[in-house]
């Protein structure tokens, strides 16, 4: 696997290039920074977004759902989009016009397949969860198979697609800088607050470590 | 304008009915908390999702860019998708089927105008700033002409479309809850970090309260 994607008319970014990145270094940090994504996908020509969690494993990024869903039906083996973007921070220029944003966003595009296998299947969202919160999955009561047959686990390969990153102070016009105008970033982070248990956890189960030291951002 | 979006075959729940809102009510609280939002739309047929910042007023909803941007030209008269989803907590529960996310989201479907009259594509502009921050737009260098030009607004009508929200711990499998696994809920939250002034600030310019003051989420 080569370490960049090819760039391609579909992920060619059109302005402001020094944000793009190709490189899976890059790409792959940001998937792995944020769960949250956005898939895009077509009923009928027509565009939805659906919002879900991904996750890496390699080359390839997973999201799953009830097998009921009519985005995950009408996703599989269709062309979809799928983004991540990380918000950090506002940036506030001299003119409206360079106010901007700071963030960290990948746009993957390619046909998502469907995990058939019904042993690859538990084996990925042991990984999903594993993932977020290491060692969780084998403390849970095994999925019934009737839990496995309602989930489907979409895939698609990492070949095409691309990171934008910015950070810093705004970019103003040079001539704007003499104005007495307050500019500056206001930074923004998702912040993880304390776990509450749920009131029907049997007495004496303690708070697990993979939930006392989960971080996401 | 009625208080409730009617409900459309697009735009009605599958599943989990109980987690939808078609109220205007819980749908603008929605948007109004969160700018992020993810756009979908489409070009020859394949889609493309792209993250923006929207602002809504009254009973319509704003989003812009650079003109030259590929997802704005593509997405003017045409069909889009728009989503809005915050991330209120994780929910752990005792078997993985039952994991699940605390989320509000919003779904909107509708065709994207694009806000011709500079007049008010102006004055959508300073909404925008506004908006965040209250009362910055008066104090900018202002708008020339070109960043002006440079500059698309596109609008769509909120008329089709649904919130889900999730709250609360997980909702387990009655048997599980006789497991001794830790259940619960982590939230998480958009935090508001210190503002960190230009370097190039005029000296004794001050931190306006529109920055002191900013909260988001």
């Amino acid at each position: 696997m080569p370490d960049t994607l090819e760039i391609t008319e579909r992920s060619r970014l059109r302005r402001l290039h020094e944000r793009g990145h190709f490189d899976r270094e890059t790409i792959n940090a940001i998937l792995d920074a944020q769960p949250m994504c956005s898939v895009g996908y077509t009923i009928d020509g027509k565009p939805y977004v659906t919002p879900t969690m991904q996750w890496r494993e390699g080359n390839h990024v997973y999201w799953h759902g009830s097998s009921a869903s009519r985005a995950l039906r009408h996703s599989r083996g269709a062309e979809v989009c799928l983004s991540v973007a990380i918000l950090d921070g506002f940036v506030l220029a001299r003119s409206g016009m360079h106010h901007s944003l700071n963030t960290r966003s990948v746009t993957l595009f390619g046909t998502a397949f469907k995990v058939e296998d019904p042993q690859e299947k538990l084996e990925k969202l042991g990984n999903f969860v594993n993932g977020l919160f290491p060692g969780r999955y084998e403390t849970l009561r095994p999925d019934h198979a009737q839990d496995l047959k309602a989930t489907t686990v979409l895939g698609m390969e990492i070949t095409e697609g691309s990171a934008k990153v910015r950070t810093g102070h705004p970019g103003d016009d040079e001539e704007d800088y003499a104005l007495p105008i307050w500019a500056g970033v206001i930074p923004v982070q998702m912040q993880v607050g304390d776990p509450i248990p749920d009131p029907r956890n049997l007495d004496g189960v303690e708070m697990p470590g993979h939930v006392t030291g989960f971080r996401i951002g």
